[in-house]
């Protein structure tokens, strides 16, 4: 925490080295606890952490659907009920040791097979739906691939939620909304463009109708998987008889969807895509930080320096800036380059200058430019200098984002785009299981996924031909490489 | 949730039974899920455990604690390195089942051994003394008897502080100031009052030095202990050789403490201690809803009258207080009823007539008496409204627990201050090892436990004899039943 912080790695020519090793400087992450996959969290990561589930929360309560904190444990009996469900997730699953008097037990990998039990004693009528219910949880999955802090590891930070409602038209209103809530606050708030997927049939949720994923991209041109939402239809009701009788006292199966942003995995988004070589840029609405005072003095001006200081820092609580005085006994070069590898979006400066002329000057973190501002508008400037510096990320984020689509028209096109970090537009044959031999074919030879078709759908000319196979092409399809 | 509610049930006469109820009821939690001991928490709940979950948190960070997030697992050898510690929770663990790999690994019951594992790779030198973290976090019980929701169930919610020193003086303080938190945020803002006890020698935290407890009062006579602290002094750090060098140079070993604040075993105790016979009252500050506006309406005024609440709620949100308006189907009685027995603390009924005159009926959920205030001040009103409806509740929490602590004089006395619900004061012999076979003896015969004495320390008079054995008194220790 004293040492000097030297970091300078470039984020372009070698992303994996600068993503770890961000993660090590700027303390958001340590892989060194002894359990294979489960990475600590330092205070750094967890205090973003919490800033952005708070933005969830708050969405997902503008939305109507309300908190609650159901058991981490699921009963065999209960995770076995829906075929596909248990199909999916049982290699992934951690098991307890066997519990007197108990069912065996799994951890919750997700928990459609905890919720739904409830939801078949609470819901009987009309009356209760919808019913719209989230928790901020940990779950566990079996990971057998090499653990990335944030991105795959065997524990993770989400949010659930589980929604319940009469009608399937209702049922599918709600995915909608769910993407509507990635694109507020994912893209919006946070920064990170996302291409809503609809899932190839072989690449659903298990259990689900269809799966809407949403997969956004990192520097080195990989595929990132964030929030799905998924339309379970009446798949879980069935299996959990979760009834309701309607307004003519008729019963019905209700209709379910859940949506599941991990919020570890949307920080890796975060870092990766607004990080540069200095170290993090954190999107000013979430930065624990957001401002950071650097008093310059000497021993004889030291008092009256940092008493401005403390004025300054004050304001800025009044405002809801969240501010800190570095008043540490580091150079102040040591300090601006401590701040700037922890991605704080502004830093001012004070010194007995500052305090003569009635300006400071504001280092903005992402520019790595200083502008001049009035001590006495400083709380103005600072909010309306955060809401351009986060528009600028969401900018530069699109524009990054928009030139790493490539449209295909040959299988070597496919290969020259996959090999140029981009992700591949391609004309496809299908994406129900007849198209499952030219997904395997992206898979094996080009080491690539296939995301699947746009949610807002998008038909190929009528000419156009699988560039796999050669068949009538039917859908327009995104492919990339992913971790 | 449309269903009439009705609930009126003695919590003097019959406390066990008027819990249970409330719970159920107000839709606080729900026992049925299949695997015993696990509780699910429904939204009013939830939505009070994170206001509980904010001011904890809060004033943790006050007090220089910083959050992040530990893993729920923990290998075997992290797990036995403090030989007290594993004796003590190895009876509760629950295991998983053998992981490739790994070392076996244990669900976190508490997280001493995830923690320090980290600290002994962080902690170098002075420079980074203190070193405050916590983690809000579920942990994992195994608990054999019966499971009270809330109270004791196999998994629950809370927080766990794990601090660093360079010394023991500032260790000590740390316990102190915990206790002062305790104070702060459990006594004057949920009002629960309790004593803080220093725990007899044989009943310390495994691994600890001391321990001080805090014991609060349910209204059947019961103690129920809350946030405990603990001296671990150089225990853990030399089981986990976590050492810094001094501003000399010189290597030593840190002095530790913890605290873990459970949030729903403090809901019970809020539920319990406010609540009355036509069900919760919430403290102001927790309540997930702080005002109900109910709008009196025929068909003929209906718009005008929804405009009008709007308004209200309108502002109340401006100003930070958390409204909602009733304007379902149900009867303004039912209403009523709903509301009270969810504990809203105040509920303002609007109609033609109100708008009028631009007054409102306030009713105020704890004394069920109505003071009128002006719609122009509402706002205002409510917030001080809000504060007397606190400072009320603690007042009378205090009361109450002040009366039903018992001096006692005999070992007769203590069986009828126990017999009429209350914690027995007495004289004892020793609270180290030689004062444990008296502690049987209160348990075996009045069926109560030894709490401890005062952190505050108290002596008896110097002729004073125990109460049990007859020598000597050198404690002065409380007494009571609990779960």
């Amino acid at each position: 925490m004293g040492d000097k912080v030297t970091f300078n790695i470039s984020k372009k020519n070698n992303f994996s080295k600068w993503y770890s090793e961000i993660l090590n400087k700027a303390e958001i992450t340590d892989m060194r606890y002894k359990v294979k996959g489960f990475v600590v969290i330092r205070p750094w990561g967890a205090l973003i952490i919490e800033k952005m589930y708070k933005f969830y929360e708050q969405a997902l309560q503008r939305t109507g659907h309300l908190p609650s904190f159901f058991p981490s444990v699921i009963p065999k009996e209960n995770f076995e009920k829906e075929s596909e469900h248990v199909k999916g997730f049982q290699p992934e699953v951690f098991w307890l040791d066997d519990v007197k008097g108990e069912s065996k037990l799994a951890l919750r990998p997700t928990s459609e097979t905890v919720f739904y039990q409830m939801y078949s004693l609470w819901i009987r009528s009309w009356r209760e739906l919808p019913l719209k219910l989230y928790q901020r949880a940990n779950v566990f999955r079996y990971e057998t691939k090499a653990t990335r802090p944030l991105i795959r590891a065997r524990e993770f930070y989400w949010i659930e939620a589980h929604d319940v409602f009469a009608t399937k038209k209702e049922a599918e209103e709600q995915v909608h909304e769910d993407v509507k809530m990635t694109e507020a606050v994912m893209h919006k708030i946070f920064g990170i463009p996302f291409l809503p997927m609809k899932r190839p049939e072989w690449d659903k949720f298990p259990g689900a109708e269809y799966t809407i994923g949403s997969d956004s991209i990192l520097p080195d041109g990989k595929i990132i998987q964030q929030p799905s939402t998924h339309l379970l239809g009446q798949n879980f009701s069935k299996a959990f008889d979760i009834k309701f009788k309607d307004k003519k006292e008729k019963e019905n199966y209700v209709w379910q969807t859940c949506y599941g942003p991990a919020i570890s995995r949307i920080l890796a988004s975060v870092i990766a895509m607004h990080g540069d070589d200095n170290g993090l840029v954190l999107p000013f609405l979430i930065a624990p930080i957001q401002a950071v005072i650097i008093p310059i003095y000497s021993a004889k001006n030291k008092r009256n320096i940092l008493q401005e200081s403390e004025k300054i820092s004050r304001l800025f609580f009044q405002q809801g800036i969240s501010a800190s005085i570095d008043d540490s006994e580091k150079r102040p070069g040591e300090k601006y380059f401590y701040w700037e590898m922890k991605g704080v979006p502004f830093r001012i400066e004070i010194g007995e200058k500052e305090i003569k002329s009635g300006t400071v000057d504001v280092f903005i973190r992402d520019l790595k430019e200083r502008v001049k501002c009035r001590i006495k508008n400083l709380s103005e400037d600072i909010k309306n200098l955060g809401a351009e510096f986060d528009a600028r990320l969401v900018k530069n984020a699109d524009n990054l984002f928009k030139n790493s689509i490539e449209n295909c028209k040959t299988k070597d096109e496919i290969k020259k785009a996959l090999g140029s970090k981009k992700i591949a537009r391609i004309p496809f044959c299908s994406v129900s299981d007849g198209g499952i031999k030219c997904a395997e074919y992206i898979e094996k030879n080009l080491q690539a996924r296939v995301m699947g078709t746009l949610l807002k759908k998008e038909k190929p000319s009528a000419s156009s031909k699988c560039l796999i196979c050669g068949k009538k092409a039917c859908e327009m399809i995104y492919a990339g490489k992913s971790y």
